[in-house]
């Protein structure tokens, strides 16, 4: 997606050789243009995989998610992130995540009542590094029965192992700039 | 909004008095399409007053929030919660918020990068119950220089003064559905 490219190498701030912020256009600040072709390039690519919902993980995730949703005419559903396990397990269903990223545990929590066998999921989330949120979201769709039909990202970091991770289960993953360098010299696409 | 009161009516989930869940199409699980409508009812409501951004509170604004700002042809801007203060004040504006409803503390935080002088901004929220999120959000916009055109709510518990402190300050408050009592016998609205 050359939009989403050119915004990442003209905002997209440097912080070190393995993070990239792009607070001003998809994280803090959202371009609601963007993001709403952003929506429309992963309801076109996953349109003939009969989606019944997308489901994303707060917070940053919402925005790409709910936009795609909205493409797809399917609801949205919103995992949460909690600091540690709840009681309630009758009606929740939880895993625990490590995020390498930011070096934090959590618990993510979906309420079993919005997920079903008959339910074919696209998980979309802004960014893949390690793919620990995916497969966390990936596990949580499991023990509820429903069938994953794909993974759709903003910016993945090519330089690790998520999409790996994530192809080695046999899901297909779309992600619309893939990162093959970030350094002070600048940003580096794979595609 | 007619509509959305239906959905509350039919699909709000009465805890006790004072809390309604509406996990089923607001929090939780989205309905996109009713939230697109919401989306094009803030617009409609603010359209003639020139706002340049609209911001929201993380994470069960975004959706509304993004949906409004997409109507509006602005962007949105995510004030993030922390657990405490960091120590970057160069950069960021910080503000302790209380939260009755859920009885917890938290800092609101938004990067000065994305907030001016020449910014005339509306809130959006999806709950307005003591106001305390919506006045954190209001006390670091004006300390960015920022106009505050009106603040825009999914669903106000109006039987609690957070409209009152917010039209104190003189700030055009509009809810889509106003309820005025939350009992086992049903929900009530206003409006």
């Amino acid at each position: 997606m050359d939009l989403l490219k050119e915004k990442i190498k003209n905002d997209g701030i440097v912080i070190n050789e393995n993070v990239l912020k792009v607070d001003n256009f998809l994280n803090h600040q959202v371009d609601t243009k963007l993001m709403d072709l952003i929506g429309k390039e992963f309801a076109d690519y996953f349109k003939s995989k009969n989606i019944t919902k997308v489901v994303t993980i707060e917070s940053s995730g919402i925005a790409p998610a709910y936009a795609a949703a909205l493409k797809l005419d399917v609801p949205l559903v919103i995992f949460k992130k909690q600091s540690s396990a709840i009681l309630d397990t009758e009606t929740t269903i939880q895993t625990p995540v490590h995020s390498f990223t930011k070096n934090t545990d959590y618990v993510l929590m979906a309420s079993k009542k919005y997920l079903s066998e008959n339910d074919n999921i696209l998980i979309i989330d802004d960014f893949l590094a390690n793919g620990q949120a995916a497969l966390g979201a990936y596990r949580i769709l499991k023990e509820a029965g429903s069938s994953v039909a794909g993974i759709g990202i903003v910016i993945e970091k090519s330089f690790q192992d998520g999409r790996k991770k994530l192809e080695d289960l046999g899901l297909d993953v779309y992600s619309l700039a893939r990162v093959s360098k970030i350094s002070s010299d600048g940003i580096e696409f794979l595609n």
